[in-house]
């Protein structure tokens, strides 16, 4: 994985701290590589579905943050990232105390990254990877629009 | 269509009185038909991404419950809807005052169901699609196993 | 849906023409409009899986070239296509005489083009939706790099 | 990964000898293990898109193939499989003397088995990454409904 912005842990922390729906589900960003990055999520009823889980849309969220972010630690200054599509398989029910979303750049190219994202949750000290995720991350050299 | 349980708009509203994400983000449901349901989600800030846009996230969620819940209109009594995958296009900024995900079945099978979901933003009046969702649906006869 | 190369009937015939897995699967361009694109498949036994149906990969053959070419009907003249992803639900066994994939541009874009295609299966006369794909097509202004 | 049919290899060999898509491809299974399975694609200008490269219906299908087989090696005695959606990215363009396509199951469920499968170009002896599937295979018990 090339980088070519040395900063690039600096820019992922600064937007990283920029996306409120990260702080409304209580996420945080725990590490961030070279075309890699991981979020935790701890667990609140807050955040389930009908049967108590982790909603699938929780879930989503965090494997996509952290996709994004695997993806921005590679592109260019002065760019942004956008996703374009995702698609997640929910492999097992998301039960835990806390989740971690790890992302990982499958390929990097010059308008479009493809990342991979598995969410593991973690049940009394075990964890148990719960979904996987594709994403396809479009970098924006300057303007935000697809 | 064929609707089973006669009573699907009850369960389906229980049911979604439950998800807690729904009531996180601010979700409310709009619509229950046989194979079709609506959620609409005004906009806040605290559910944006770093361009202040609605967050894939939160996009994902609202398609997706009313993906399960389009779904769960069709399924016999007693039985529950899990998504295994889904699948989502985001087609164009996620700008604007509030957002309808509108679901409605494409195949309602045995085991699975597959439905499709479009998300459009509402901006000064103006609807605009901004994300495609398909999704799979599995009925589970009682427990909540894949 | 707006057509920016008033030949586009033309330069997708011409294009279809050199795709050769079409002429080894049997299919054929059936018609050709803004956006939209229709591929016929008859069935054939060298198209088969296990169970004598017609294999994933042929009914994803020719949904995914009718999406590209959906998507190529719009695009500026000069500027080929690239399919960047695509996802498939096989709703029911294709099973038929023949088969239709049928794309329709959902939305496009200056880069990429979100496409969906229903492939039917004709058995007996009877038309029944057997698959249904989504697909990123990108515009690629000269060169076929991604 | 847990296999429960001892016969796996020869249920698996005997089931891709029925695939006449394969035949009419040219493709050949090359290893088979639990929970994985490898296929081989030389290339044919018969298999060609638009620019001469492998078309992207002809990568599908072996990786698609190849989840499945991956799948079938763990399901029980008597079970079928069926391939009820499928996501591939493509990541480079599919140019090469021949491929590789090499799944391997990520989470086996009783109903739903999920598998990824990688397909590589080879050219020049290098093997190059140009595409990323995801699959979910039904095991059916006897009969082919889904």
């Amino acid at each position: 994985m090339i980088v070519s912005d040395a900063d690039y842990e600096l820019k992922v922390r600064s937007s990283f701290d920029k996306q409120n729906l990260m702080k409304t589900l209580g996420a945080q960003l725990v590490a961030v590589g070279p075309g890699t990055c991981e979020i935790e999520l701890p667990f609140s009823s807050s955040l389930g579905q009908q049967h108590g889980f982790l909603h699938a849309g929780a879930t989503t969220s965090i494997a996509d943050s952290a996709a994004g972010y695997a993806a921005y630690t590679l592109t260019p200054k002065g760019s942004s990232v956008l996703t374009t599509e995702l698609k997640i398989n929910l492999l097992s029910p998301a039960q835990g105390e806390r989740f971690f979303a790890r992302a990982e750049v499958l390929k990097a190219g010059k308008t479009l990254t493809v990342v991979t994202s598995k969410v593991f949750a973690v049940q009394k000290g075990q964890e148990k990877l719960c979904a996987f995720l594709t994403a396809s991350i479009m970098t924006v050299p300057h303007a935000e629009t697809i």
